[in-house]
């Protein structure tokens, strides 16, 4: 197995900007990307679903991409999304990324057929890969049953990191369940388990895992990243109890519109707010506003100023 | 609303074969079709869950529906199914349809995000049918919620009959839920419902309904046809417990290999059991025989020559 620590740390799934007429904004969204380095993210994973993936048409995600590594944004901390239902439309994406460079790649399973078997899975994966044919090609499995339903079971990625050992080589655990983060930890060491939530990126940590890609991340990296840089000295609980704490706030909320209003808010730039459906466009102004206040209030909180939790 | 009556009686989810490469054999995808037509369906519907759509590419889509119409299959009885979760890539194969001279598009709704509002779909289609911008689209929107988990309520339904009464002009309901299509067809005379199941076709007539879209029409559209044709006379009931029984004993396994398994039988042809992943590749051969001997000792069953029910 490949140890890889190319993503070791903290990750933001890219929030897409969209424009009046609900077209991706690539200015806006190169320019969150480059931000989102400077605040403290060691990497970024655009086109999760945080990022409204799969709104987006597979042109529009290429271009996006293009955009970004023309925008000067170094390819090798990239990490986009690339996984479809679709064997062929999955080794596009999943080549344009290779082809660009990119240090990794995301991806979902195909996620409409329910109850498929750990094999079915399996062949999907192999086909991908195989296809591709690249050995520069790096997968992150991206585990979501909340949203995909259908996921990876502890026995279906022992399978894949055994047959692709060079290939597969890490997991992001969007499952909301530390017993899975815990048992893929014990399973496979080296390989880069991540958490989808900062709640967990402590735990994950002292497990051995690589870090997080949360959608927090897009608002609060700096905090995020002080507890990974942090994650061994003596304040590490502190500091992670100051991130769980803002993570519990932001959830409560629908996610990705609340995102969207709080960086609208601070960079004065309502297109920022847009939405594509099937993501609800009536987010009500007024529970952004209280949001935002209850996290200046409660964390001096800043975009982009963040300090790490009081 | 415009009354709908092109699709009005048996359509067939047309199955997609596949190469010894897993790619789309065109080739006997039209002869399938055609036979279909001969054997008893008034319309079909490519590109549905039985036949693999989404694990088709949006460049395979495009050019089997070309290879339809090529092979001399009349685009007015086609009714493909282009919904897929994000706006522009549904729009892409929905414009594509409409310029083919399709008689109408099945369309799923955006079946990624999970939990989304009635107005979020109802965004989405919006935005299809305005990007769209053409009077020839007819939508028939595709109701399954076992597969795609999101849905349409029938208040949306009715939503979209009401903004878009020329283009919204039906619907598929797979739910398997008796009591929604019955539903719809008290609170939307006129509106084509079409049954996901032959099990619902008599019921589906009677209520005022268009008839049906399924799986089981790839291989017995001629007794399925008896009971569409022979509804208001004396032996409706007679017939539509035949195409139940039948049905029932096919669904008891996976559904979609086990028809490809009796097409590959009946044609000799070992290719057309093919599936693409995440389907299961490793039906029991055995199973399949035991189910053609099944359907060959209670129907009297042969491909292409069922007769209707006994």
């Amino acid at each position: 197995m490949t140890d890889s620590t190319v993503f070791r740390g903290v990750l933001a799934p890219v929030l897409t900007p969209f424009d009046e007429s609900l077209e991706p904004d690539a200015e806006r969204f190169v320019a969150h990307a480059r931000w989102l380095l400077e605040d403290g993210c060691t990497g970024l994973a655009p086109f999760g679903t945080t990022g409204e993936a799969v709104s987006l048409g597979l042109g529009e995600r290429q271009r996006l991409l293009e955009a970004l590594v023309e925008g000067g944004v170094d390819p090798g901390v990239l990490m986009p999304g690339t996984g479809l239902c679709s064997i062929p439309d999955t080794v596009a994406l999943t080549r344009a990324a290779v082809e660009a460079g990119c240090g990794g790649v995301m991806v979902l399973p195909p996620f409409y057929y329910k109850g498929v078997s750990d094999d079915g899975i399996y062949r999907h994966f192999a086909e991908v890969i195989d296809r591709v044919g690249d050995a520069r090609l790096r997968v992150y499995l991206y585990h979501i049953p909340p949203q995909a339903v259908t996921g990876f079971s502890v026995e279906l990625v022992g399978r894949l990191i055994h047959d692709y050992p060079d290939t597969v080589v890490g997991l992001k655990d969007s499952s909301g369940d530390w017993s899975n983060t815990k048992a893929l930890l014990d399973a496979y060491p080296g390989f880069a388990t991540l958490s989808g939530s900062e709640v967990f990126l402590l735990d994950n940590l002292r497990g051995g895992g690589a870090g997080c890609i949360t959608a927090t991340g897009n608002i609060n990296a700096r905090a995020i990243r002080a507890v990974f840089d942090g994650w061994e000295g003596p304040d590490a609980d502190a500091l992670q109890d100051g991130i769980t704490r803002f993570r519990q706030i932001v959830q409560g909320q629908p996610v990705i519109p609340m995102l969207k209003q709080v960086i609208a808010h601070y960079r004065d730039d309502a297109l920022w707010a847009r939405v594509r459906p099937p993501l609800p466009a009536g987010v009500d102004a007024a529970a952004g506003k209280a949001l935002i206040a209850q996290l200046e209030s409660e964390f001096g909180f800043r975009l982009g100023e963040t300090a790490a939790a009081a």
